[in-house]
């Protein structure tokens, strides 16, 4: 069935966090070893591992063992080593290389005959290009957010949906008990889904996304008609991106004796500051941050990560390069990479969620 | 946009224990009040609350503050009582009468308009027949076994698979260190779902599922092979309802000085049981029983239960009765009663899923 | 045995959120009921709900029926009612005033006969007063940061480690994948214990407590002398009170269109700040926050609110008043209030548990 | 200080599996290379790893990295080597020998000059002998149960009625919800501790423990009354080891052609079918059993354990052969080993834990 000579492969992990990073890599050197007697080439810290020396080991049984519920990658990631603008310091200065030729290289003398890589828009853009290049290569999309149009959803995006809901169970009976309204700042800097979804999941009054720019006086007469009503504590679920309509708000922090002087802080900062200041209702804030990326992996997400590292190994084996996989609920499906990096899934305010959400008393700040 | 004349709605929970089933209550309740103005009536224990007098008492907003994560129903609930086929006793004889009559009564006489059951396949029968004696009735699946073709998924189901994976997590580190087989035994009585996605999620060496029957001597050789690869341990995750090729095994347990003397084993004790006197490979069982039936559901749980809420008290505002609302991903959707509760949804062998199992490794035991 | 005219308590909780207050109310409701046949009213709010009108219910068996694993206070709290120091606004001018006289009178008209409070050092401080002033009372010690000298433990402080651990287990699988500094700020204004066993728990590279002053540059050190020996990844766990020798960091932020216009940022953003700056080595920092303070109790803390909580109700019932209930491992014993309040409890640095700590390589930064 | 000459020492770990396992060898191993210089063998599977060749290892520092959060026990465990009676078959009879002298042997030829076993009361009492013997030896206790007179808590114990209260709110739920008796039954074969802490965290209506034989009736009574009262669920906890008074009551089971064809239930399964026949009330049991030994461990463990990891470390740097660690509130301690495995710790009947629980309404079935 299979009409390549592949005899090693080389998987590389890229970009930022992400729980069942480890779970795919386990299924691919699994599946290699055992179906296609294939060996495996870890390489590590993304594509830096191809750039220099030392950085790649064979991948065996024994390395993937105990993995499957472990969070981060054993691999390594790396989100700045770009091979065609590699970015390097001479002589203190600062310069761009093109760095390909010697990735391209040092391919063929590791005799790897087709490459796996495992990451987000940055890692599969370079993949694409790599392609371009001749270089038989299948991705595996790796985004927190859950914000890539070409597949149904995303490893890692339970697992951070649970921490989410599991941090804000939390702080809601601290807000029930001492009257506070309580910003949560989750993740999604482009698209709103761990606000929305993790929003929903904790019963949250005032969910913020990137889609739905805020009014700020809508937030305010709603917490001021809930305190008027008795309800002395609610809980803001704001993504990281969220905005009020017109514009961004800005925090200024001045580090002393610190060379970057200055730094923005976080919309969720900035809304609890300004409803304690504004509208005189205690109000805390609290980023979740990295834990959100780490962690053992949630049911799905392991099933998911198993499903997508199985099938990337296939489309090696059947000779479908140049391609991502994905799921296309219930199967695991494939698309050109071109496509698959190149749209940004948005939460639809008009959507069925987004609307059993209103349903059920959330308001979205507008 | 509605077309009916609903002022009060009642709601019942039927059937065993799922994760989610209070998120449902939830939001039907604030939709209900918010977006309809309707009255909620909750009826308790299932259909014995509208059987027999004071076991049913008003929702409001209030009764339904909490209970988003919390586990159970606080409509408790029933497995017996069909009021088609209504058991009681007469001088200690076990009679069965149809009292539907008196449920259209008290439908009357508490003045609801119209029904939201939340149930499986028992509780969705009834459901269909009054809806055939014109009853304004929806329905809202709830199965934590997954087996229902006509949706893509039920709520409690996510929630079952990590708790069972958690428990498989902790398995099998001491099936590591003290190189041991670990039977354990999962929900699942006519499909494999929970024993297939946790057995997948948790890394398990042989999954066995109704679907598809096993070989004994097929599990002896695999773990013999494992010893003398110098594998030690293994882990089996058996559904409840696995058997293998040919028919049941069966164990028969005497309790001494109780009137029913006899019970069955489960297949979990039957295998280890098996296995330590068969090959004499060291072997113990869990069953995990009732705890995957509890606890607060995973935010995966809590956002689908809250949308089939919402969509079940649209059904109603739509007229749209004798249907019962389901995931067809990415949306909520329904469909009739009747067809509903017809098939039941099984694991296919030849599936992806199971496919991708194999290709890691996982064997089914034939 | 019990020489007291008892037939109705009161019950208060004050100060900060903390699991287990819950359990302590439930524990002290039943054995007021079912050992002494008393009543119980539930106080709203802290000392607030002695102060105002329409803050006080009967508290029943059936309100604390379901609270033992619940987060928070079903009686609320408040960080500011002092009623010997009542601050109020008058023609928009704030007033202070002694509204102890109208606290006793209160007491009276509800016929409460004893009071039980539960809090930490400004609460148990009020209940002293009180208690000079002749009101029957006794008190349980709660704080998170188990900074309290006259008891072995404080019930709040396991759970809030455990969650400490959790999410410093979730951040260093990203910090070794992704080769990062990660610091991790946790609650310890005085005391470093959090800290110091969260760090202890998690397997923290370095573990700085208000307790020992730390050197930044000893931290700088230690940071490149990992990396230089090919360990790129470090956690530090920070207590929010931890300092420099020689004085306190500050950052300014500059909240724009502000009223109170700058605040100050925390240890654990300066301190990634400064590595990052420094000596180049990416930094992260994650404030933890009021997830500390929520939660589900762990089962420990559940067991020694529900004994605080009898052990409360027996000193009561004793007629030992003026007394905090505390423990002295293994038994539940008693200190007179004065003491309670007197003294905080510190991390020893010659202590064991910093001795053990150092054993094994963890650094103070000293 | 250190009046030993030693270079090089062994660990090993036996008896049943104990969540803090890995976090011991982990601090031993850091701090014998670190504070001490010296090389650290693993001793694999017990002892048997001392009597036969290729069961010992080096332990270095990258071995022990990442074993801090994980259960089990990276050195392999084995309940039946004992080198003083050490069985095996020859032409197919079992036959038994003292291997002792070929253990003396081993340490010798692996020039191991100090062991370090963690252990029960099996592995400790061999560790006994051996010091008998001349070997230089050191204990760590190790029971799930808690169940040791010479120390105040094991590890492992939290994290089991940690795991045990999380499985009994999930029980709770449905048992509330499905008006069911629940009967869990918990570790503890001569002590009921786990019984008795994870039934006081999880709000049991009853606790069975084997210091307090139970009377039947009298949990019929209690069951019977709280029907009569409207709370038709109620929860048991009991302790594997539990019995009624006057002696066992027993299950047979009849394993269908199976050689070894009887083999006795557990009290847990006969207590919910005496029930559910007796007096007619729906009773379901659970066996929580394996799961209570694995998994991560809780904070508290993690803590404990590297304490005890290093203090055994320092006893052995001191000379003080023939101890074991053990934990005296608030310090790290020791006791000779002849005293250690003397005694066994039971619960008091008449202990304040125990008055706590009857205080808030608990039964012990007496």
């Amino acid at each position: 069935m299979e009409n390549t000579n592949i005899k090693k492969i080389g998987i590389l992990t890229g970009g930022g966090d992400c729980p069942g990073l480890n779970a795919v890599i386990r299924a691919a050197v699994k599946t290699a070893i055992l179906q296609y007697g294939w060996k495996v080439t870890g390489i590590q810290d993304g594509f830096e591992g191809l750039l220099v020396d030392g950085k790649a080991r064979p991948l065996l049984f024994d390395h993937v063992k105990d993995i499957l519920d472990k969070g981060g990658t054993i691999l390594g990631s790396s989100n700045r080593a770009n091979p065609f603008e590699y970015k390097f310091k001479v002589h203190g200065k600062l310069v761009t290389e093109d760095r390909s030729p010697i990735l391209l290289e040092k391919l063929q003398s590791m005799e790897i005959d087709a490459l796996m890589v495992i990451g987000g828009d940055g890692t599969l853009s370079i993949a694409h290009r790599l392609h371009g290049l001749g270089v038989p290569i299948v991705g595996v999309p790796k985004t927190i957010d859950n914000d890539l149009a070409s597949t149904d959803i995303t490893f890692g995006f339970d697992t951070a949906i649970n921490t989410a809901t599991d941090a804000l169970d939390k702080i809601r009976t601290t807000a029930e008990s001492h009257h506070r309204v309580m910003v949560v700042e989750v993740m999604g800097r482009y698209a709103g889904w761990i606000a929305l979804q993790a929003g929903i999941a904790s019963g949250a009054d005032i969910i913020l996304i990137p889609e739905m720019p805020f009014k700020l006086e809508k937030i305010y007469e709603i917490i001021k008609e809930r305190v008027r009503t008795g309800r002395h504590s609610s809980i803001i679920v704001v993504a990281e991106g969220a905005n009020p309509e017109g514009g961004e708000m800005v925090i200024k922090k001045i580090v002393e004796d610190s060379a970057d002087a200055i730094r923005l802080g976080g919309i969720g900062e900035i809304l609890a500051d300004k409803i304690s200041s504004e509208i005189h209702v205690e109000s805390r804030e609290t980023v979740l941050g990295h834990i959100q990326r780490g962690g053992t992996p949630s049911a799905f997400d392991r099933i998911l990560s198993t499903r997508l590292g199985v099938g990337a190994v296939k489309l090696l084996a059947e000779g479908n390069f140049g391609r991502m996989v994905c799921l296309r609920t219930p199967h695991i499906d494939s698309v050109p990479l071109e496509d698959a990096i190149s749209q940004l899934k948005k939460v639809d305010p008009d959507s069925e969620v987004v609307q059993a959400a209103k349903a059920i008393g959330v308001s979205f700040g507008i």
